[in-house]
């Protein structure tokens, strides 16, 4: 819309270049701001600024940090020795979601993908390989979604980490609890029957 | 999410605060500003900051401006004359973005409502009388949503306005443009007929 101001404009510009925000939806947050009072506008800048500003990624894990190690490294509740490979931070947010998982992480910042032009050396793999061995690492289980390019790379880690002697499994892949069969893909669907498991009564 | 980093939630949650982002879009957000270079983000901070600390109001209209005066108040190609009142910057924003208008505005900051304890003595009205006189205002058509509070705005208006000598007017409700007659509420309808216009060819 035509606000007839720089500062306006600029805003909603700002604002436009987030992902999920139209020139609509930016309008209406400036306005928001404008007609909150004006501590609420520079409390929220501050954080966004400090955010980016400050945030820090774990030397060991590569997850987000407010200090050099992450909590989940630096945590004596967490198995120490049992490692799960994803590819983003937002995949280890997603899994401590669960709360079903009690050992550490390594994010790869990435998958595999050729027609990206990403190599395994474009990714945390170095850290990774020189991690199993120092901490003692005596599970893998790989969290990496179940595309093309998610198999590519487990298939090539796996390669690296099964030769040390180290347990490896990935995530299983199946119907979602509560999804209806005749809505599930055709691929899922086949080798959920390939991969059925033993039916145990009160499990 | 759970992401055991305090610099994260806070931004999460100054992103949870804005209207229409829940906790989904926030995280999503946060994790856009951490995929991108820093200085994308400190960008972004620095324009909601000087938004909310530099931006002004008209001294005239009450709408947004850069300077003491709004770009519509301080042009000589805008009709001064003629005076469109509205509730909000964003009804000059909507009106403007027609293109049809080119006349000035006069921004009121809400309309009358006895239900949420607003008055006329909390509009922007007594400035709205000094200017008619002092601007020489010869028109005035009010753009405020036909709701009841909306009329009862209107109505207190014009009788402040019509003893001036000023000619009023209310922009035309009826049926959108495009808009199925099926689908249009009864009111609006039934007030379409009541205001029906003679037919003009090629117009």
């Amino acid at each position: 819309m035509a606000s007839h101001s720089k500062l306006f404009d600029d805003a909603v510009m700002a604002l436009t270049s987030l992902p999920g925000i139209g020139k609509r939806s930016a309008t209406r947050l400036v306005l928001h701001f404008l007609n909150r009072p004006k501590e609420e506008g520079v409390d929220f800048a501050l954080r966004i600024q400090q955010l980016v500003r400050e945030i820090k990624y774990c030397h060991k894990c590569h997850s987000i940090a407010d200090d050099d190690l992450c909590q989940v490294c630096s945590s004596h509740k967490r198995n120490q020795s049992f490692l799960c490979i994803v590819e983003s931070v937002r995949d280890v947010m997603a899994i401590e979601e669960t709360g079903q998982f009690n050992g550490v992480y390594h994010v790869l910042g990435g998958i595999i993908s050729p027609i990206e032009g990403k190599g395994p050396e474009h990714l945390n793999i170095e850290t990774l390989i020189a991690r199993l061995e120092k901490d003692g690492i005596k599970e893998v289980v790989m969290a990496i979604s179940p595309t093309m390019e998610g198999e590519t790379t487990i298939y090539y880690l796996s390669q690296i980490i099964i030769p040390l002697g180290i347990n490896v499994s990935t995530i299983s892949r199946g119907v979602s609890f509560g999804g209806e069969l005749e809505y599930t893909d055709e691929v899922t669907l086949g080798r959920s029957i390939l991969a059925r498991l033993p039916y145990e009564v009160n499990k």
